[in-house]
């Protein structure tokens, strides 16, 4: 195997240039931190013809996917260096001293900001090897807040995660990065090592429940917890009125399959239940349409964990919606199942878990007032869609996803994250662990910060955002103006 | 006893009718949940010569301070209204579709704004049967943020947290809030029962570092584990510099006393360490100056923990600075203990633990470039102080507590600690559970906040905030601007 394990040795060195790192950060200005995402970016972006085979021997995942994925994950890197210039993300708040505070006492000059948090670790995903791994949006946010990292690669794919590594380093360091702003370890020992150690501040996190759990633990046990963005599963239901089923039917039932199967379903936003009225047209078209042909998924543990959860599903009696086509061999079919609201509400838990592959329930309902009370039955999750016409009464529906997820769409698939300042990508858990952030858009980038307020400083030892003449202003609130 | 432990079945109608609460208030306005809290001020400034009074007697403190604590109580929650109506705390976002977004796909119609975490649970001090305590920061920032709110009543002054709670309740309601929006329990047991409940959604925390990881490590425990903002232990280290002490040694000298001994040294913000140069003027003041008398202290356990840190520090080798003076009895004595960088450098964990009461430590250093080394054996603070001359080189001490206190102060001393805009109350832990939030000043209602994006909503389904046309405008990003 050409990627062993880290050693502790390895580790520790690591570890002690991040730190020190983390020291040289503290004094480096908004426009050198964005100078070091924008040569990350160049230099991912140049080596796109090395990077992309790589990425494609090691995760069955289609070239022209892996490019879209690459575009998207410099795209971030450089959007996160707009965030960190613009500087409206350092919140900076300055009251001035006021004799007549109507608190009872004089108010003193206090003026705060925000500051990383110290080395990160990032565990990379296996669905995203660009996006959402080495040098994807936590390891953008966590350098745009200042923060040095540290990735723990993800064994489906350590020969890309190894390169995108020494690329990300070369071009930081060639960009006057300090020396241990990045770094990459391999090895589940590593992992349990990285998380534990003093020196890491925070951790994020993509992957499975159980996975994300279990390093949150750890990660709360410390001697001083540390905060941990797990971005754990989803089922992403998709409900679907009676109206919307009259008139749309058959283009839902396209959409439907089109966005459960995108990519063998290897998405943690895969609309995993889709709730339709009994005897309704999206059933219908369905039952006629050819869902796609199996496709090799990410790795052998993906593989297996996709037919189990699909045998559990039906251990818990939904039935294929159309016999015969089952999952199975090296590259699993789509597959499709059907149960009722009544099962639904009866074990919810069991009927919505996450299943990670190319299947999705679809889910029977009587009448439309069962739909809030299906919605209150969900676990957290990322997204909730609905597929209703205009001036339908879904507002009962809408208020309790609201409470449920992290982002709500209408007449819209939840397949497709785009990165954007407004986006949230997270919700309760198990969705996340860290409800209150997100993980794609720019406001990942409060993740790593921490405020920190000056009282009755003096303007040359201030940082230079909460200065009375500052050389590089930015937004800020002013005796709360 | 008059105030019983909350029974089981207590609990459960009160947890019940919160979660009745949580999804009325999502439907709530601004103007409303300002209304709500401005009410609860009002009541509890009418109510003033009848609760003042039972605080005294429970908690043996000053009418003035009591008077003045309860100014700003009400101060805070008619500032949090203030924030309410303002809406800039809900960080609203606006990204229109964009076919050309240059992510590499379309960017669809995506709008951020924030909700109401659910019910928070309130586990008030000690030291401010105000300000921290029942309707104190916490329950302001949560009722504000629109989260029911169920207090566990501190045992130190339980006539006086029944009578608060039911003033607010009842003004509460007399505005017009839903009926669970505000409870108290009462009982250790009931706290635990509180903390693990499916229903609560976050809670709020101030006292010990021991009770504190206590509940934190309950609340990470559960299946859906929860933000606990912990506010725990602090040191609350002031370093003076040679010229400082040159120039005003004996003024050093007389605020110090002032600050350490204030409310009995009760504060969370006392300083627990003086660092000062070998042959200080200061030190020659402190021999010089009669520390005040003892005072009743806030409760027996208080007053124990007191006394036992106090032994604590002396085993480790602290000396009393002036002989005789061992503080003992019903009224303990302030005490001021001396020691040397080296002994602090030895064990800075023990030299520099947390001592709540009217000690304090002085700390002689050989040279000043001993002091970044000093603080850099700091655990996490909620305040440090720096007592310099202009044009020191202080700035990698200073840059070394920007990395471990919550709030940094120049010239200034910790204890007071103003409701306003730019305040940070809070640190690295064992400062506080969660460094990246405040429990003093208006940010603090960020806490009880959870971020939801709407893709592709139709006008009529948005939140105000986010529409094309809203009724009540907030500021907001659109497109990045």
């Amino acid at each position: 195997m050409p990627y062993e394990t880290t050693t502790p040795e390895q580790m520790e060195a690591i570890l002690a240039s991040a730190e020190d790192a983390a020291r040289e950060l503290l004094r480096s200005t908004r426009e050198q931190r964005a100078g070091y995402l924008r040569a990350a970016a160049d230099a991912l972006d140049a080596a796109a013809d090395l990077l992309v085979p790589i990425a494609q021997r090691e995760t069955s995942l289609p070239e022209p996917r892996l490019r879209g994925e690459l575009k998207r994950t410099t795209f971030q890197l450089r959007l996160f260096a707009e965030v960190v210039t613009d500087g409206r993300y350092l919140d900076a708040r300055i009251d001035r001293a006021d004799p007549d505070w109507p608190m009872g006492a004089p108010r003193p000059d206090l003026r705060r900001t925000q500051f990383p948090l110290g080395p990160v670790a990032v565990f990379s995903a296996s669905n995203f090897p660009f996006a959402f791994s080495v040098a994807g949006g936590d390891s953008a946010s966590a350098l745009a807040a200042g923060c040095p990292v540290v990735v723990k690669a993800h064994s489906g794919h350590l020969e890309l995660s190894a390169e995108t590594a020494r690329i990300v380093s070369t071009a930081l360091h060639a960009a006057g990065a300090p020396k241990g702003i990045f770094a990459i370890v391999f090895g589940t020992e590593a992992g349990r090592s990285l998380i534990l150690d003093p020196r890491i501040k925070a951790a994020g996190f993509t992957g499975s429940i159980a996975g994300g759990r279990a390093l949150f633990d750890l990660a709360q046990s410390r001697a001083e917890p540390i905060p941990f963005f797990g971005e754990l599963g989803s089922n992403n239901p998709v409900f679907v009125t009676e109206a919307a089923d009259r008139e749309r039917g058959e283009q839902i039932a396209e959409q439907f399959v089109a966005s459960f199967t995108l990519g063998s379903g290897q998405f943690c936003t895969k609309p995993g239940a889709l709730f339709v009225p009994r005897g309704s047209r999206i059933l219908e078209a369905l039952r006629r349409i050819d869902l796609p042909a199996g496709a090799p998924m990410l790795n052998d543990r993906i593989r297996e964990g996709y037919l189990s959860s699909v045998d559990e599903l039906r251990s818990h009696g939904a039935a294929p919606l159309v016999s015969g086509s089952e999952p199975e061999g090296a590259a699993p079919s789509p597959a499709l199942y059907i149960s009722t609201a009544e099962a639904v509400l009866a074990d919810p838990h069991a009927m919505l878990a996450e299943c990670f592959g190319p299947s999705s329930l679809v889910v029977e309902y009587e009448r439309e007032d069962q739909l809030p009370l299906l919605a209150a039955a969900l676990e957290g999750q990322l997204t909730a869609a609905v597929h209703a016409e205009a001036g339908c009464q879904v507002r009962a529906l809408v208020d309790t996803l609201i409470v449920k997820a992290g982002r709500v769409l209408w007449n819209e698939w939840p397949t497709g994250v785009s990165v954007t300042h407004a986006q949230q990508h997270g919700g309760p858990y198990p969705a996340s662990t860290s409800s209150s952030s997100t993980s794609v858009g720019t406001a990942a980038i409060a993740r790593f910060l921490r405020p920190v307020a000056f009282q009755g400083f003096p303007q040359e030892l201030l940082p230079d955002e909460l200065r009375e003449r500052p050389l590089r202003p930015v937004p800020r609130m002013v005796d709360g103006q």
